[in-house]
């Protein structure tokens, strides 16, 4: 009868250590957005088929996971339908509904369905997870969490300016050094028409991204192999000699050589006013004008932002941009919007390589009463109830077992504080508090033990 | 192309006003299960078909969301299968995977898998949705959250007590009158032994529960219905009589009634412990022992208990109880268990019918700055910033749109303050901070602004 039991593939069980550090970082990245005045949302696990077919490219479809229609899901299909065995058919036969995928088309489609009660400018966060049905691979997950904020109904650059400060914020929170990459499709749209080919922009910033890794002359190669013109080459080559790290030189330079794009100049001004504000506010992590971003090339329309950590190779942890016509897809156009995602795996991953996760959790017992007899635990459930009601942690050991046993427990939960509170304690109307750190034992009152647990705690902050 | 957008029958979104409210209810038990020394764990949303199949009877098979595999999910089956048309037979062909149907099982499941890292006794919580594939109708939903907190590895009864104080703990902070029931399992085994009929338990414990509707006389016709004999009807009558509110009278009335059957007596001694105990701890809320209480009486072994709100009829807020053997159907037997589980939902109800939601959202912003032109930003920016170094959340409007609008937008979020930097105030280096709940205005600097919000937030606290 009995079976071994497992977990569907690239799926996780998160352990109470792991909730504590995954928790810290949610904790985190939603006091932020609550502080620059984002409101929460939550949308359902299952969106209908309707709502996330063709959101994602074909590959996206793939990827999809559907869920079967509940009762006769076979009564949409005819026999020759099932006989002529085609999954993809049959499938949209079979199922009305698949799992989130992310969480901005479910945004998107929120805000269309609430846009009677919904005040514009509309600024949401919502951390939940989503679902794909890609192959597992070391970092790659088949559920994730993602944590996103967006801002629709409002194009002023300011919304950029403020997602850059969230971004700082968080990262300053977390103690993890970044730096923030910011570009503008705009820009590399100015430059895809500066050099003749406006409908190379992929192409073209593709290969520019390529620079540190294949060289000048790679990068050339590879732009002629994607068909751009030795004369189109010939006149990106200022681009990619760009030999500056410094935001406004580099500005500088690109708005002189973009000087015949109105969309680039365009993108200048724009870029110029989210990197200046910014750099206004006071911010704590790197922010760099970052020409051979390409994030989202397919959905940005003005600024991209990408975040990488400087201590530790992780790939992009954060990412956002600008995008318009959000909502267009669901028939209420004209809404633009501009958001970041943060990668709470990825976040999670640079914290642990660079030992960042802070050492004392402070949601955790506090202090253990040892269980010596069932007629001692009266004494010590008023005791437990005082701790708690002064928001301190507690725990009696359920079972009267043997000490050695419930010290054990102690150290595995690392319980800072022990109480034994045997016949000698109850006469005298104290408590045995042992540290457990250096194993010093005092005997206090219930009160001095309190005060003493948090005098701890305040100090450890 | 544009396609009215709608979500699967059964979810819900949750809007920024419902997620605080929601945000309320789940904050405050999990406070309370950290105060106890709850660890949180998580479970992936997907199990597979082989956790759960079988688990919650033949019903709960049907109402299992199935996920259809990933690529060619009809591989599996033949085209004399697909012939035949058997939704069962193919759904278990088509799919390996589905979604959560409750948080036991996969907590069951992960005690098995982990048992090697976990420190027994186990005390975990667990918040999170999950799924069922029932008629929605008022109040039942297919999406929605449990929370559960459950001890394995110990069979002492103060794991029930600290549990009964955990409800007790979290109907106080949330200001919900209620009365938390308590039954025994054992005791229904000791009456329907008593009377001769042990395997009758559950239409006679069914039976009793309809006392206050339906009478003695209709309980009586509905028992004989059950081909419950008349002989073991009289000589339930004691019982169907009993007319005390009083949980020790009560006992002994029972006590005396089951005093022949081993089972029942068992059963008074760990409900006498289980209620003294309680008590003794010092509860805000009703405790009463039950006898017509049968929930669960599938799995549950021992202690079951139920809450009711008491100022709304609403049904069961909150359940839970003692079961053997959690983890037997995985391999692993012999471990005991107890737990509760609160009705998120519910409570989101009782609150709402009992208006008991705390007025003051502290999470919501509590200061708007207007955006009167694009230059005056750059004062409002660092003052922004140092109101949220200081712990309040702020806006700065983000487009220079009529002055109006901006207030509408204040008025619309509930935000408590508006902020005004023009070109006066600049000169006298002050804020005009007007309180929207009276219209005053007055001149502060910044550091007067923040000092004079923290004081009106914690004035409200």
């Amino acid at each position: 009868m009995s079976q071994k039991p497992s977990i569907p593939k690239g799926t996780r069980d998160f352990s109470p250590i792991e909730m504590a550090k995954r928790n810290y970082i949610f904790d985190t990245i939603r006091d932020v957005y609550k502080l620059f005045g984002y409101k929460q949302i939550e949308t359902p696990a299952q969106e209908t088929l309707q709502t996330l077919m063709g959101k994602y490219g074909e590959e996206g479809d793939k990827l999809l996971f559907k869920v079967l229609n509940s009762g006769d899901f076979l009564k949409n299909a005819s026999d020759a339908e099932l006989a002529e065995r085609n999954p993809a058919h049959l499938a949209a036969k079979f199922c009305e509904r698949g799992l989130r995928y992310d969480l901005t088309v479910p945004f998107a489609r929120y805000v269309v369905m609430h846009r009677e009660e919904i005040q514009l400018p509309f600024k949401r966060y919502q951390i939940q997870p989503v679902w794909r049905a890609d192959r597992p691979q070391k970092g790659r997950y088949r559920e994730f969490y993602q944590c996103d904020a967006d801002v629709v109904g409002s194009d002023s650059l300011l919304n950029e300016v403020e997602l850059i400060q969230i971004i700082d914020t968080v990262f300053q929170r977390l103690k993890i050094r970044t730096r923030i990459h910011v570009n503008n499709r705009k820009i590399l749209m100015g430059i895809a028409e500066t050099i003749g080919c406006p409908d190379k922009i992929v192409p073209i910033t593709v290969a520019i991204d390529k620079l540190s890794k294949i060289g000048l002359e790679g990068v050339n190669a590879e732009l002629t192999e994607n068909g751009i013109s030795p004369e189109s080459v010939e006149r990106l080559q200022p681009i990619l000699k760009l030999d500056s790290t410094d935001n406004e030189s580099t500005l500088n330079l690109i708005e002189s050589f973009l000087k015949d794009s109105e969309v680039g100049q365009k993108g200048i001004e724009e870029t110029r006013f989210i990197l200046n504000t910014a750099t206004q506010t006071g911010l704590v992590n790197e922010l760099q004008l970052d020409l051979t971003l390409a994030r989202g090339l397919n959905y940005y329309t003005g600024a991209i932002f990408e975040v990488t950590a400087l201590d530790t190779p992780m790939g992009s942890i954060t990412g956002g941009g600008r995008y318009d016509n959000l909502t267009g897809i669901f028939g209420m156009p004209g809404l633009s919007g501009v958001g970041i995602s943060f990668g709470a795996d990825r976040i999670y991953d640079v914290l642990t390589a660079l030992n960042l996760f802070p050492e004392d959790n402070l949601d955790k017992t506090q202090i253990l009463f040892i269980n010596f007899s069932p007629e001692d635990i009266a004494t010590c459930l008023p005791y437990a109830k005082a701790c708690r009601q002064n928001g301190i942690p507690s725990e009696i050991y359920p079972d009267s077992v043997k000490m050695k046993k419930q010290m054990a427990y102690a150290n595995a939960q690392n319980i800072p504080f022990v109480a034994m509170v045997g016949e000698d304690e109850q006469q005298k109307g104290v408590i045995t508090l042992r540290d457990m750190s250096n194993g010093e034992q005092q005997q206090l009152t219930i009160q001095q033990t309190i005060n003493f647990i948090i005098s701890k705690k305040t100090q450890t902050l």
